[in-house]
């Protein structure tokens, strides 16, 4: 189903591979530029794929909503619905549903709940979940999980994530039964609670996952916390497979993430902060909302390559940001999105290199982007 | 200042050309793609240039509220400020002062108006417009005017055309008083009556402008009147001088206009209507919002070379829309805009070949747009 290839294990921890599934190949550590509703937020394919993305993210829970899994099964798939010529991973819409969706039920069978768009009801199982993910056709496709929010009381957290990694079971059985060719990852849940995240990792990694993820980071808590959990969990994940940190994070999340051996990565951070008039530099953020930005003739980012910043100011991407023109969510995603692709790059060089240690030390001193 | 040569006049009256301004040039009938606020609506300027546009239109008016002339004037210019590297034309702004701004008081001195942005009030003159173009510094500029509504009385279609007038002569005076070295279009006022058309060709026609306008069709009245009056007043208007029909109009009434000897063409009509939705085909529009397309995989026209119709089907960019995604706007002006450009490519070889009456004809045998 999946081949993860390490090429090299760095003095911190930090692995370069490549994984190759369903036929497509994606090295790693990776940065999986977000597609919810089968589109990177302002991008074009050929823009993500020039920007270097080797796989992208969609989400069950908004395909399965819309605009439904039979028209994405007739044309073949999330890849080819998008016409988009690399690697695809689906989230299970196990977050989407305990976050959006207004609940209705949560039972040992399944979940209950509305649609945020159009108010119906939709009862979600693991089985449904993955049936859902296999009709979307995902290369990767990800474990029905239920998350455990920041805070919650241990007795909850508990429960929770013994129901996910049971529910995890009930996933394998049904991807087994279905005869899917898709690589299938588990998801580590636990809360803040390091008993819990070891009793989870164990359960999980009894179960033959093509990959595991941890999920349930960097939902609120403060950053000291998300690393300490990180850096307890992530050794306790199989080396020989995938790791994938869900939903994270910020540039220097990212670097201080594959210190601790994680490999793949995903965030909204770069779309959305671009749409809402906020750019990642070299030096940290910007936000072009601030009037000190408006007869600022220097480019985005003066270190940047990107051809946002060949072409143009902030003072014209702050003109058309403050005067609603598509052009500046355009604008800010790709150089987003291009900060976050060519900072992978950079990481795996200086992992190859065997010299991350440095590198880690060398960003965590430049950079701020909290 | 402009220089115009016509390369050709078809049987049918319809003239292929090229203009030179600004050290720049461009082939006409020429399309001018709308960038209002210094942007083509959800297009980069590389993307705007691929396409094969050579001029672009900026409005006087929402550039001198936001981000204000001084900017503008400091980059050194319009075409800077938006890195484009052709041509540039800016309406006066005289129309969205009567359309978009709450108008408070119209002399013969001036115009007073609230910004449609933040309330603020503001005192334009034909003076102070032509000094705001010199500012914002497009190769071209127009005459600051004040247009007739359709329907509007006699009487008053005369007192503001005359006013109009007036003010073209005022706006005259302080351009070569500023010793400027764009080009100044005036604009041809009258409303839908044929002798307050002729009254205002005439006194037009007596000042040295480097072109002409029409000015005030296609402004809710019945289409057989927009072409009435334009086929009564373009023949008024000097031969040795560019014509340009403002804010019109479909494909269908550009052909239609081309045939009358109009050089000169801008519209919202392909980027607005691609935010909403609908695209142009070579078999009239579609509008995406329609159940019919759900399913639809063939491309928005399969006619068409764009990268649009070779990259993505009828029901991804539906769902794309539905969704709320950026990616559809951007598809469908993409789309649109690429057919308004091929189509002026197309008027102008069947122009030089001396075929354009054929041409029409075909056209509307097999368009409908409306």
């Amino acid at each position: 189903m999946l081949d993860f290839t390490i090429e090299k294990t760095d003095p911190t921890g930090a692995r370069a591979g490549v994984v190759t599934v369903g036929g497509r190949s994606f090295q790693t550590p990776v940065f999986m530029p977000v597609a919810t509703q089968a589109a990177v937020k302002a991008l074009t394919r050929d823009e993500v794929e020039r920007l270097g993305a080797r796989i992208v993210l969609g989400n069950a829970y908004h395909l399965y909503l819309r605009p439904g899994i039979e028209l994405i099964r007739r044309v073949g798939g999330l890849a080819a619905f998008m016409n988009w010529p690399h690697a695809t991973l689906t989230d299970s819409g196990g977050y989407q549903v305990f976050s959006l969706a207004p609940l209705i039920e949560v039972s040992e069978e399944g979940v209950t709940f509305r649609s945020h768009i159009d108010g119906s009801e939709h009862f979600l199982t693991p089985e449904s979940a993955v049936e859902i993910q296999h009709a979307i056709g995902a290369d990767i496709i990800m474990a029905f999980d239920q998350p455990v929010a920041y805070p919650t009381e241990r007795a909850q957290a508990a429960e929770a994530t013994a129901r996910s990694d049971r529910w995890a079971e009930r996933c394998i059985a049904a991807h087994r039964a279905a005869g899917s060719a898709q690589a299938l990852f588990g998801i580590v849940q636990g809360g803040f609670d390091r008993e819990l995240r070891a009793e989870s990792a164990a359960r999980l990694t009894d179960m033959p996952f093509d990959g595991y993820a941890v999920g349930g980071l960097s939902v609120g808590e403060p950053k000291p916390e998300t690393f300490d959990l990180l850096a307890f969990t992530a050794p306790l994940l199989p080396e020989a497979r995938p790791r994938y940190l869900m939903g994270v994070g910020t540039p220097t999340d990212i670097v201080r993430a594959v210190a601790c051996g994680m490999d793949m990565f995903d965030c909204v951070l770069p779309t959305r902060l671009g749409r809402n008039g906020t750019a990642y530099t070299r030096k940290g953020k910007i936000n072009l909302k601030n009037a000190q930005y408006q007869d600022d003739l220097r480019p985005l980012d003066p270190e940047c390559d990107c051809e946002v910043c060949a072409t143009h100011t902030r003072a014209y991407l702050r003109h058309l940001y403050k005067a609603g023109e598509i052009l500046a969510a355009r604008s800010l995603t790709y150089h987003n999105t291009h900060l976050y692709l060519r900072l992978m790059r950079e990481i795996r060089e200086a992992i190859m290199a065997g010299r991350y240690g440095e590198f880690l030390e060398r960003y965590l001193e430049q950079n701020d982007d909290r």
